[in-house]
């Protein structure tokens, strides 16, 4: 059998995705809100992905990757090595298709995280807290159970998955002049890219990065792969650096990368709760800080934002 | 011409004012949450009325009473005495239909509700804090300006506004077991009760009602209305007590009144928040409270909750 997806997902590939990823996910609501069109104006069309299960996108792009898994590539499990979203997601995904999980995270991973997994049924390898111990751990397991490594964004099944939140959202929507989705490892931003530029390719993708994590402006600017080192945001979401796959992706069709400071991003949050009575977490609301940031003239525009989710700790709320 | 709605009303009444009101209102949407359906052993289903116009389901009524006025009746514009919901709801009714809204309220409101009546274009006048001062200063309004009195809940137009939620949700949602409501002043509930009782008659109806703000329970119980003195609950928006409309309406139609403790209503409030990713008030979230009250055998039923409002203080959350 040919490998699943080693080059470019094409729109058959995202549409096949949709299909196959389409029992487990929830479809999302585009939601308008008046008050925010009148703050901004802008006709402003937001899929809620912090609505959809384990509380972000996250979960598409797992899901796909395990459910394109043959049943013998799949006997042996899937793993990861991430503290964040994914790890839930790919727990939750696997749990589904009955297989199992290995999530490599460290010792000190924040207790609500380590919950997330266990609720969803996977498997928990603590190391240190350094890249080179998440790495050798999780080969390791690899080693040892012959598992499937799923990237949380370097990885076309997972890019793949990500690109169904806005072919959905293309279905709900038409003439949009922009999409803004946030980015931080790419995988995202990528799938939505490649949606847009097959399905509506007059619309301008716009990615929002934290400035103080903006390795992806800094790897656009310089045409060269820049790493994330010391990333101070509040948007814990975004603090991976692009891959060697979403990093081509971006650089061809992605517009412009707007950097957003926490505050726009903070003030946004409080907006988004207040008007739309939803919660997202500071890596969704970063989307709409990028319209504050002056940098785009969306006046009058149709414009989409992916909220990609709302997983907070609601203990400790930035305001 | 006949004057609207003067007693109890039909079937017809309530889909004429879901027709009425259509325009003008959110359909909102009734969610579902894998994670609260394990917690409560039923399957649920939310009304997301927080996600309404105004964040709340109070602008079905006030909406449905400004536009059956007569084009006469309406010149003079509408009045209430409100500052919760009710006031925000009946300003955007009044703006939209291009006509004035006084709303009384006491000098010593909170700013938050005075400038949600504000930015909808309501005239709000001041008034010293306390019963008698509210009615005689509205009477003092009525006599000048002429305006059309709309009761937060003692009015049948508003009763049959509210009555357009568990309509759309009969809609979307088949064979419902048991549909859960807060309890106040009774609009909401009287309305739920009765479209149940026209469309789903073996459905239960059901109300929650804070413990420290029981007048509701102790009226049925008492079989005479029963007033709310010093109601001492979290949840602001129910501390009213039911009227003479609603109170009978209560008696014949709903199964039973559950108080619910606001530890309760709180712990329900941030699982939803945690779960759903929702914002609700302490007063919507008491519906899934009184599932936590061991009053009543869920397990294994459909349960509809009318998630009421969302409108909540980001400043000053009970956790």
């Amino acid at each position: 059998m040919e490998p699943y997806l080693t080059t470019l997902p094409t729109l058959p590939d995202i549409q096949a995705a949709a299909q196959r990823i389409k029992p487990f996910i929830h479809r999302t609501p585009v939601m308008t809100c008046a008050g925010l069109n009148e703050v901004t104006g802008a006709s402003l069309f937001f899929k809620c992905e912090n609505l959809q299960k384990v509380g972000a996108f996250k979960f598409r792009g797992a899901c796909n990757a395990v459910f394109s898994l043959s049943t013998q590539e799949s006997q042996n499990g899937v793993a990861t090595h991430s503290s964040g979203n994914h790890a839930a997601a790919l727990a939750l995904a696997a749990k589904l298709r009955g297989i199992k999980a290995y999530i490599v995270m460290p010792k000190n991973s924040a207790e609500v995280k380590k919950k997330a997994v266990h609720t969803y049924g996977g498997e928990i390898v603590y190391c240190a807290n350094n890249l080179a111990a998440r790495e050798k751990t999780l080969n390791e397991i690899i080693a040892k159970r012959g598992a499937d490594i799923i990237h949380p964004y370097n990885d076309y099944r997972v890019i793949t998955g990500q690109a169904t939140a806005s072919l959905e959202m293309l279905e709900d929507i038409t003439n949009l002049d922009i999409i803004i989705t946030p980015v931080s490892g790419g995988g995202l931003i990528s799938g939505t890219a490649l949606t847009v530029h097959y399905l509506s390719p007059k619309t301008k993708v716009i990615a929002a990065e934290p400035a103080g994590a903006d390795d992806a402006f800094r790897s656009l600017q310089s045409g060269t792969l820049q790493s994330s080192d010391h990333p101070q945001t509040i948007c814990d979401g975004l603090r991976a650096a692009l891959g060697t796959l979403t990093f081509p992706i971006v650089q061809k069709y992605v517009s412009q990368i707007i950097t957003v400071t926490d505050e726009l991003t903070i003030k946004a949050m409080r907006l988004i709760w207040e008007r739309m009575k939803i919660i997202v977490e500071p890596s969704a609301a970063i989307t709409l800080g990028a319209l504050f940031a002056d940098k785009i003239d969306a006046r009058g525009k149709r414009v989409g934002l992916i909220l990609s989710g709302g997983n907070v700790d609601l203990d400790a709320l930035p305001w």
